[in-house]
């Protein structure tokens, strides 16, 4: 089979939640993501993880993104790159610094792939839940993702907050354990 | 505008380009790979990099892709992305080590965003041209790449060698500079 697209299809409850209302409270932000991971969780669209990109000047949502590896069948498929993917596609630009300053929330830190995309993308803040830890805890493994990964996204003008509604955001975690979802790290090999 | 997938449209020229013919050795894989590397420069269809995926038993060709950043308005677009994520389609699953065993072979060392979407991915070996200091020396900001990059790859079962046609692959960057292409890193604010 040959295809001349990649494509990654966002999941029709997702498209039904797009949101409009501004969220100028972090945790509420927060809260409404951890929200949409619970949903992709418990929907059976893909891993226990969701992202969103929010205007830092208006906190308006722009674009969400949920896990969807197992759905898609793509192993780059992580919230942050789908939420950054879709505001870069419905902004019109590959620098989102371009169409103004935006601030990624995602409901886990970032893996080592994700991390790296984030200077491409032209964002300006980070804020996590659950931390790196919590999603080795239920056997992901998140990556060689940089030892001093918050100092080099800082030098680069992406503001970090880690922890924010970190019990909660672990909570979908566990509950995709308990269901015993599938784990996506890459085989290696004999 | 509102779209419900991301979508990376590979483009006709290398769709043309698909190959059928088996490659075992290694320096004439780089070469063709560094070879669709400079076609994406000279048509103006993205970066100046590309890579493939090669079965390592039978050495054919299983999938290529090349940097759509500029055209694709996706920062995400790498060329490794694109070729990773093409033979995922084409092989029906997330973890390519399910399928068999893969090299990939790109013209360029991996930026950090691509080394961290390595493992996740199921190759088993990576084979670079033009080192990361290459792409640095026009302009491009590779990311935070781990310090110890091969031995984490390796560690993971994925066998790494840099260096091959590094000239090659050098003058493909250079061309691009020369021809003054577009360097899209990400914006770092004011």
């Amino acid at each position: 089979m040959h295809s001349n697209a990649v494509i990654f299809r966002i999941p029709d409850w997702l498209q039904a939640q797009r949101p409009d209302t501004p969220t100028p409270d972090a945790a509420a932000r927060m809260a409404w993501v951890i929200e949409l991971s619970r949903r992709n969780v418990d929907l059976g669209t893909g891993g226990p993880f969701a992202a969103a990109l929010f205007n830092m000047e208006t906190h308006a949502p722009v674009a969400t993104g949920v896990n969807l590896v197992t759905s898609s069948g793509l192993s780059i498929a992580h919230a942050e790159i789908v939420a950054i993917s879709m505001a870069q596609q419905t902004l019109g630009t590959f620098d989102l610094s371009r169409a103004g300053r935006f601030e990624l929330v995602s409901s886990c830190e970032p893996c080592a792939m994700c991390f790296g995309a984030l200077p491409w993308s032209g964002i300006r803040a980070l804020t996590c839940g659950a931390r790196d830890r919590d999603a080795r805890e239920i056997g992901f493994d998140e990556g060689p993702r940089h030892p001093q990964w918050i100092d080099e996204l800082e030098r680069r003008g992406i503001a970090v907050q880690t922890e924010l509604c970190r019990e909660a955001a672990r909570g979908v975690l566990q509950r995709y354990a308990a269901a015993e979802g599938t784990i996506y790290n890459g085989g290696r090999g004999q």
